[in-house]
């Protein structure tokens, strides 16, 4: 009886997936554009599949979809699971929906078994998350908990149609004033748990060889996307050294020095990685034989701890000061962004382990490198965790690969875990 | 009768430079294309002048211009001073040409003084020099002496035309053939020693305060202009610090590298000049958020030391195994330029001293940075010297700006100088 309902849980779970792909093929890859089609379509077919399974079903003012499993005591706070649908162009069919469909086979698992839980759980598929589509962090989680500022549905433009967020939301159906009007439909004392599944983004289950993890926080970040050095133009053969100001030269002291700074505190136990994405002389002005006077570069900083990001960003400064003192040459890091780390519950992070120890699934602990909505939970101050899921070939591309065996194995941890969490 | 002469010379010098200065103006600054029009009209005013003077004239089969004031010997290998008339496109009025102007202006004096040399005095302007025109070093200097190879009018390519060599010398009147059949119009026998006056290209005499400078060497080098460092891309913050490949961190490591390998060695009195000219991600494909998977770049070393280059090319080679090694990061420096570097003569630097100490003109030691055509008179075992000239603003753009002072300076070193290098 147990076996059918998890193989009948994990078959919805299947054919959701392989529907959505279908729904939103863009060759090569996926396309699930944020308040577009591919979106639309996800949203469709989990309200379908979760009609089918006789929950209770709610659409917010902006989109989001609740699918409730009613509890045995209907007062309490509910618990939620559950991931964004949307994708990046030409993504991968997993990143967003795997969540989603694991909230779903939960929850039939549960109605299968006829089993009832003491509270409500509710699956979550939220909208726009990626933020390719709309410049703004987890927009569509942010926005449910009454977070985004009044302006967001007019200033924020999708970066495909350069149409607003008000626009694409109106099209879909929502409505923008909700926004406008700094209303919720998710309130931190009204969610008992958040668990939201989601496939590892990078290559750390692939290399130790496990389907799954459980996520000890997700990082925050600093970032800078619009770094300079500025020193001066000179001839790469008369000018002596101590009349330079070479940017390059100033600025891949920096990066070497950024790389001893990573170092060092990783040897000290920090959760700590560092991108300088983007370093590049002018096209239309540097030669070989010139003396670069300017680099153009990135900084994406990320750490669980905000310490250490206290630390880089201390760090950044002395770095530029250098550069001047040592080389002439002005180092603006431009704007930054901040983005908080966000950790996960103990608790939910022991009933995880539990229930994997239970399930006989071997897992690990590991960092979220990338966001999540799961991050707007937590700074929300509802108790939160992630469990990753197996993932060869990095996500927002469309070599994403996860094992529909990995998911599985992941499915019987989120199964115990939802009964052990309470 | 002394300053009548040296005035005299002076006003011939600074007639021809204005005259080509406007023959080949074309704003910003003036352009004189290798075997091209302006080139063409430098030379013409130059044999102009030298007939006026009643030096005797002869013009190679490649285009090389001789201008003869006839010594007490005519059959002693004679001395000769001249430099390059071409200009870089949109360069300044000096850089060369300076040089053809001092040499008209040393045998004018010696004309209107009717003083006679021991040996033969010959100016030179030399053809084909700055190689932003065709792909060669010294090209003019260099086909003179017989040392280029016997494809080159075939397969050296005007960059603004397209065209060959061979074209662009017959178009002009000249002998490709010249080349071809390795034939030649300067030999070391024939020459006793060679002075070339040139602009200052760095600004070492405008900190200085100084007018002029005696060159110890011109810097040889060691170039590479496709250098690679080859990682492998990766989410910004799904990838950790042990996996990824990252190519900008790996590269900018080398260059901070190279930057303490050269401050080392001008801590022990090497002459020293590294420049990365270019480096840039891939802006097709690189993102604040994707650990950068390559980066290219230049490096121009250069050094009066030919010891210096071979320990910066041990170096490289050692950075970029340590590349390897600590950052799983391929470096390939592409194919190497290497120009050796010419020890200017002992003999012609002290006499060039004592002229400037006899003129009463302040001057200093110092390298060249950039190439001349005095490294190819030096490669052959030709006595040389070069004096550079006080220029602010930098050659190779329309900012350079020679004061006629300063000219002067120099032509009251140069005028000594002849008659003491015997």
């Amino acid at each position: 009886m147990t076996l059918t309902a998890e193989a009948r849980a994990l078959d919805l779970a299947q054919t959701y997936l392989e529907t959505i792909r279908e729904g939103s093929l863009d060759a090569p890859g996926v396309t699930r554009a944020s308040y577009g089609p591919g979106e639309r379509l996800s949203h469709r077919l989990a309200r379908e599949a979760a009609e089918g399974l006789g929950l209770e079903v709610h659409v917010d003012p902006i989109g989001t979809l609740f699918m409730t499993l009613p509890g045995a005591d209907r007062s309490l706070p509910a618990g939620m699971i559950g991931s964004h649908a949307d994708s990046v162009p030409h993504g991968g069919n997993f990143d967003g929906a795997a969540g989603v469909a694991m909230g779903l086979a939960v929850a039939a698992r549960l109605r299968h078994l006829g089993r009832r839980l003491p509270r409500d759980l509710t699956v979550l598929a939220i909208r726009a998350e990626e933020m390719v589509w709309f410049p703004a962090n987890y927009l569509g989680s942010r926005a449910a908990f009454g977070l985004l500022s009044p302006e967001a549905p007019d200033t924020l433009r999708r970066s495909d149609t350069g149409r607003t967020l008000a626009d694409h939301m109106a099209e879909e159906g929502f409505e923008p004033d909700f926004i406008r009007q700094g209303r919720a439909s998710l309130s931190a004392e009204r969610i008992a748990w958040f668990l939201e599944p989601h496939i590892e983004q990078g290559p750390v289950l692939v290399e130790a060889g496990l389907p799954a993890a459980i996520v000890t926080g997700i990082r925050g970040s600093l970032r800078h996307r619009n770094c300079r050095a500025i020193g001066q133009d000179a001839h790469a053969g008369g000018a002596p050294r101590r009349s330079r100001r070479d940017a390059v030269i100033a600025a891949a002291r920096l990066v070497a020095g950024l790389d001893e700074f990573w170092t060092a505190e990783e040897a000290a136990g920090t959760d700590l990685v560092c991108t300088i994405g983007e370093f590049f002389t002018d096209a239309t002005r540097h030669a070989p034989t010139r003396v670069p006077g300017e680099v153009r570069f990135t900084l994406d900083i990320r750490s669980e701890d905000v310490a250490a990001l206290h630390r880089a960003e201390a760090w950044l400064r002395g770095a530029a000061a250098e550069a001047k003192a040592r080389h002439g040459v002005e180092v603006d890091f431009g704007p930054a962004l901040h983005v908080p780390p966000a950790l996960m519950d103990q608790r939910l992070r022991a009933a995880l382990g539990a229930a994997a120890a239970e399930a006989g699934v071997a897992t690990m602990a590991m960092a979220s490198g990338g966001g999540h909505d799961c991050a707007t939970f937590a700074g929300q101050g509802v108790a939160s965790a992630m469990l990753f899921i197996r993932n060869d070939g990095g996500s927002h591309n469309p070599q994403e690969a996860m094992e529909m065996d990995d998911f599985a194995a992941a499915f019987r941890i989120a199964a115990g875990a939802v009964e052990r969490f309470g």
